[in-house]
């Protein structure tokens, strides 16, 4: 380490406990210290000095990951991207960017505004998030009911290998199977294969309209899926469609006073930006009604919609006020989100934990987020059983465990229940062809 | 092979020839037999067999392939998955299915038709290809320029590993990130890491009008070239666009005669299948003449729309009228799509080639076919060198050797100059992980 340039070092332990933790309650062991990278060539010299020496390095963006895919243990060098801002290159023409790990994932997003374009995949966190995390956990978002996840707007990577080899996967066309789909291998990894320093990614056409929005209030959680399935099976192509359980409700109201109905148990939030937006938003407000909602409103204002939106977004911080929070992820078959929402409603009442549930319900990407006490050092057996009832009915409904926050280190003990003893001696055998000491972010992912 | 059941394996010598090529000039080997899978325990007990006897398995769909992916060699078993046409379940709520590889592709697309769905990749062979040879060279099509590719389409596999075990990837939800993307490794690995015995496939919604279309023919190749960025510019969002150049006209015109006016250098064809797509076509229409376009009809109406498209679907066979075929499949970032056409020409006239040119314009994927002499084993030195030729200019131009046909055996020389010597260490592992025996589809693809 000695050989990187002055002041991308930290070793004080109180910096690096802050570097060593993301989102969730897990406590980081003792990491060694931080690098903090400014180039590809820091990243080179990090990862050849820690396949000499066989130390482990977590890499990291933002740190606002919620599965503990960059909780740093004893011993490891946390290995910081977050510097590396650059947009190497914006092609209008060509619809895409080639953009550093630390980009904020928003900062994308505007720069190709400015050029009629924009980068979609939008997980909630996308203000504070960066490329790199995104890329590292295949990141979701409220657009990605239409524009698909990170994976599909990914055309190539720039990756160092453990041993500090540069690799280019992938391309910047938009077709391509030249060789097997390294590309695809790295999006999702979780740092575990080796460490993004560019990532070529594909930009859309950005609506030429703001969007039209809706927002609909139902008496039941079940006549809100019913909504969502009725939605879809017309055809309506939803930029954007959300869904918030009563407690989740009640969380933002005793916050922010939205005028909460006693009478309401979800709403449904969800956008059109095509160019008949507001027609195909009236659509989805008939669809709603027919199916039980008590209040619909549209919007087709940019004001109007923020005020809607507004309501989505406030939804994680109000239930970090209710207490400390395990955020969860799992994703089902749409049709079966009502089960799903059962389930978790079941699962609140028999083990006697607060559960409050946004979902990204056209993907049947649900988060439930399962509240306890301040100040323990994790969630305690009643919180666990709960999750463990949750996360085996979402695989019992064909579902899974992690629609779009990883696996971590949160969910590695359920991780056999999915992906089975063949799968993983597989995903086992590619990790030791591109990491055979091990060195990057032992213990995650796989 | 002797365990299988009953009328599963051919013997005779001419029928074995048969199933051991491809669509390519190339010749097979000698091969050892040819197995008709009609389930997955067929294609278990074949390869437990091969790897127990370290025969190659060469699997196959209908022999469509255009790279030799397909082509077997002395001593293989041809593992031909042509009998397993199940469309095992098709969820029109959850839009997805669940097929088996023998499926042929238009066929499952008008499955979903019955539900007000589409299945999107349509490969030009899509009549007649079958999905799991689409899943193997991760096939694109004439909709892919709006729709995405193969992979796009896929959300998990069951795959058949070279030791006879099962494994299932992916999931049956639009979203996921439990363990590394084994289901994009697949696709597009051309058999060399085990035989997809099934795949869970995304349906879409079918678009609600027949899509309007336009055909303008242009003076200049770069003309037409200059029209599809001001229509990728304006953000009409074409569902097709296809590029044919002169020489592919003028076959189609001796042919079927179409008209073809001594001044036309090429023809642009482009659809647009939203709901107001008669006025995008229009759109798209006036951006062709404000790029010198001398002649443009637009169609909405079924009858004409087929017979604007059958001048596309006429190109590949017109072309097979003037000789034998080295079909290629180059990608190149749309906005030098008029640089690489100049060097197809170039390098034309310098080999003294004739070359026809097809191309999916909306993505930048050209099909220059080079026409050689009946009858010869293989394309003469002057078409290779040609051929050489423009693979060097796609990569130079920030291009891939292949958008959608695969490497197979007919790329292989050129690899090495698009995926470098550590891409190439990686994907070897790789396969080593997968087929420790290296017994599928050896040669082939890496």
């Amino acid at each position: 380490m000695t050989r990187l340039p002055e002041g991308r070092v930290l070793t004080d332990p109180d910096v690096i406990d802050s570097y060593a933790r993301d989102r969730t309650f897990l406590e980081p062991g003792k990491a060694l210290g931080v690098v903090l990278a400014a180039s590809r060539e820091d990243v080179v010299t990090t990862l050849r000095w820690a396949s000499e020496n066989r130390v482990p390095v977590v890499p990291r963006g933002a740190g606002t990951g919620l599965a503990g895919g960059a909780t740093a243990g004893d011993g490891a060098v946390v290995l910081s991207l977050a510097r590396m801002t650059a947009i190497r290159e914006l092609s209008p023409a060509d619809e895409f960017a080639v953009v550093e790990p630390g980009v904020i994932t928003a900062d994308l997003d505007r720069a190709a505004r400015e050029h009629g374009l924009m980068y979609a995949p939008d997980p909630s966190s996308y203000e504070i998030s960066t490329i790199g995390g995104n890329l590292a956990t295949n990141a979701g978002g409220l657009r990605c009911v239409k524009y698909g996840v990170t994976r599909d707007s990914v055309l190539g990577l720039e990756v160092v290998l453990a041993d500090g080899r540069v690799l280019e996967t992938g391309r910047r066309t938009v077709k391509g199977v030249t060789g097997y789909d390294l590309t695809g291998l790295f999006v999702g990894s979780e740092g575990t294969l080796g460490v993004i320093t560019a990532a070529t990614v594909r930009l859309r056409r950005a609506p030429q309209a703001p969007p039209a929005t809706f927002a609909a209030e139902f008496g039941s959680l079940r006549d809100a899926a019913a909504a969502v399935s009725a939605i879809i099976a017309a055809g309506c192509q939803p930029s954007l469609m959300e869904l918030l359980d009563r407690a989740t409700l009640k969380a933002i109201d005793d916050w922010r006073n939205i005028g909460l109905e006693d009478t309401t148990s979800a709403m449904l939030i969800g956008q059109s930006d095509v160019a008949d937006g507001q027609a195909v938003a009236e659509r989805m407000q008939e669809l709603c009604e027919a199916n039980g909602a008590s209040f619909v409103a549209v919007s087709s204002t940019p004001e109007e919609t923020e005020d809607l939106i507004g309501i989505r977004r406030m939804a994680y911080q109000a239930k970090e006020r209710l207490g400390a929070c395990l955020v969860e992820d799992v994703c089902v078959p749409r049709s079966v989100l009502p089960d799903m929402i059962s389930a978790v409603e079941a699962a609140a009442a028999r083990h006697e934990v607060q559960i409050c549930t946004v979902a990204h319900a056209g993907d049947g990407n649900l988060h439930p987020v399962f509240i306890f006490e301040r100040g323990l050092a994790e969630p305690p057996p009643n919180v666990w059983a709960a999750a463990d009832e949750v996360f085996r009915e979402a695989l019992k409904l064909g579902g899974t465990l992690t629609g779009e926050h990883g696996v971590g280190l949160l969910k590695k003990r359920w991780l056999a229940l999915e992906s089975g003893p063949v799968s993983e001696e597989l995903q086992h055998g590619i990790k030791a062809v591109f990491d055979p000491l091990g060195i990057l972010n032992p213990g995650k992912a796989i």
